[in-house]
């Protein structure tokens, strides 16, 4: 593969999976969308064909990491960084597309929900206002959630342990595919099987921090949301915006240790 | 394959597509439907197996394109244009005869629906009632839904553009098959990506339009829609109708370029 | 395959398929399952992976028809009626094991819930236990449910075309299996794409009638309901038995013919 | 295949299993969890998934058994029992090295869950306290499930005969997948259809006791349970521990005693 194709194959599959992920949040989140309150199921299972489109379709390019945590594990185990700068700074442009596009296509719905008084305050909405302020004051409200993950209970210990635990089980799964596909490559079933992890993950392990498992989900859109010309958008927590990058780099590395000493 | 196996593949294929799409939306809205509110992840996942259900028994036949835009897309890549008129005009048959066959299957659950006195207006049901009225006047009631597509919020710009991206995301999955499969066909694990990538799609960015993402499936049904025989049914909102047309037809051309850009 | 193995395979087979697909319906409708009221959702997964775990288990030994109108179709498709008496036997018997393993694996839930007053009747229940006279006297109760299927809306011509319907899309999808898998045989991805199938028929068109698109399915189990010891069962709503099983053939018939003439 | 390959295998793979799987019991118990009341859908897809990773990541250390049932099973079918003892030790750490894992990922939830005056007693919570405190005496509090499963009617007999049940379909799907695959190995599509298997055996058999189905899946976790430092743990239900570990034994004898009779 050659540097341009994995920086295009990158930057367009971050950009899929982004565009989808952040997408089932909005769809979820936001007022005016047919799929409003449609529940924790519909954003795993969102997420997951996200990353089965993203896969899928950006396999061929480049191999589809789509994930800086991903290529760095692969990178271990194969002891050849070189391409490293590369996939890093596709993914990371991607995310941003991505979550520029989630913009595009709900802008309607941005509009809508950010400048309802029942939602961001006004008379008759206090305690509404008052949750507003809050979720404004700590960056952690919905419409933040929308590009990047924070979690439920603010720890730095465990919320870091949920993320590098969370990456362990993704790194692991993606590292044995070798072993498993027998050479058939990524664009056929183990696609699908990747997804499927991804969807179980988030069923399993989502409800402390929402799983972001994957620095480019989170850095990528959280920069996005703080250059948006979005009213009443709130901070961007950037003070949490370390631990989703630090976490599932840890995790990638633990998890090509254990494949090296157990798998190799 | 002949211009006969097109022909016949594409209506038949389409025809189930039109015929379990619809047919998810009728079991979910009408009075009398086991189904009856069963949310947006039964929605998606019902449009998803449409999907797969329809490419996989027409794949042996056409090739399973099932939508306009997909069509496009493989001529504009392929640079052949000679079975467009052949694929689009099956493709519109078949999706006027499956909504056809959801009005057969779900017969009874129509007229019960539509006149039910606390559906569609009647003494003691006023608020619902002038919820009725407004829904005969701009078309977009929940009927109309179970046929065809409409938005949350109507804005020509972003509703357009919702579509373009939602196709151009379903396009680059199918354009992308050919270099992930090695020639196995859409009859093994093709199908099933390809379906799961449309559930993937409703989940993420269905929220504002509903996502045709293909004219066939808009189009015909809207036709069959002005032309039963349904009591209060209200209009078919022809002015939206140009949109989920048009949309998913620029899509294709934008993937269509992207693919030929990037991937080819 | 000896008639020996084809009757084993379809009994141990439809033993599976009614024992998950009639314990989703328990596990949905009986108190003190901790499934209770999980939705139309669960109940159209729970089905199809019975039809999964049905099939793969039981190929090897049969081919898996575990459906007495896709034995007819292939028959049709054939022209070779000399296997259906041992095919159908053992699809009858195999449906009445699995609906009395049902009786098994929630037998104190079936207790629990129909000697509970609430539910069944009582000082205090007044509402509930008008239902439970109607549901007694019309055979249409919900443990009946549990076996059998029953229409929303009685109507024989809408009630038989739903269940044509749905045998169609069915049966056309299982007879293009022999073109799309190319001989690798049920028990990799054809397996799975046919239950996904059946998921996506009962999200479809499952709200009018409940798809039994079997006569098997619905015969066996009816069948089973009628001979268990169980308390304030109500009827067996004999007079609707027959549509549940002669709709299926039907479909089955019909979709042979399109297939004869479209595929082969 | 070594013995510490093995061994290493089951340990790896358990641990995910029940990290997983006990994360997806977590994540819809606990306050303060993104996933709560998240449903049964979701607990048997995150069960699904987590059998899913967990097959796919060790099989091609172990071969993924990872359920002393399995491993029974496969021993009575090759008549080879030597291997027995490192399987079962393996998958016994794993489980209980997987539940102490959902500790951690959840370490902030289990506290702010069982120190909840709400949740477990207090002024103003009287039904909610004897709630509780009915659940800390059996033993069969939500707490203890996100460990290990407990009976909705406690019934020796018909508790053992449903994981005697349950267990049966689960063996049969795994030894039948030898004459399916023909020597693909699990790590393509046979992961998928066990993992969709398990969902199908929870949706359809899960109701009334919770379908451990897997001896090392209740017995690990509920000693990790009873270890633990845990606030209002309650007790850990030792009455009930055998059921779950001598049912899917049972069941796995059975299941391979059909097996040898009808497939062999």
């Amino acid at each position: 593969m050659s540097s341009s194709d994995i920086f295009i194959g990158e930057t367009i599959g971050t950009a899929i999976l982004i565009l989808l992920g952040g997408g089932v949040c909005a769809a979820v989140t936001l007022k005016a969308s047919k799929a409003r309150n449609a529940g924790w199921l519909a954003i795993t299972f969102g997420w997951g064909f996200a990353v089965l489109t993203a896969v899928y379709t950006s396999a061929p390019l480049s191999g589809a990491h789509l994930n800086p945590a991903v290529t760095l594990a692969l990178a271990i185990k194969d002891k050849d960084f070189s391409n490293l700068p590369v996939y890093w700074g596709g993914q990371l442009l991607g995310a941003m597309i991505g979550a520029t596009l989630v913009w595009v296509a709900y802008y309607g719905q941005f509009h809508a929900h950010l400048t309802d008084k029942e939602i961001v305050g006004g008379p008759g909405a206090q305690a509404t206002e008052a949750k507003a302020v809050e979720a404004q004051e700590t960056g952690a409200g919905p419409v933040l959630g929308i590009f990047s993950t924070g979690p439920e209970i603010r720890n730095v210990v465990q919320n870091l342990l949920t993320e590098i635990i969370g990456t362990v089980v993704l790194v692991l799964a993606v590292l044995t595919q070798g072993l498993n596909d027998k050479g058939n490559g990524l664009g056929t079933i183990g696609a699908l099987i990747t997804a499927l992890v991804v969807v179980g993950i988030g069923l399993s392990l989502g409800g402390p921090t929402g799983y972001a498992i994957n620095p480019a989900r989170d850095l990528g859109p959280r920069i996005v949301h703080a250059l948006l010309p979005l009213p009443n958008k709130g901070g961007s927590d950037w003070s949490y915006a370390w631990i989703p990058v630090v976490g599932p780099l840890i995790g990638a590395a633990i998890a090509a240790g254990i494949y090296n000493v157990a798998f190799a």
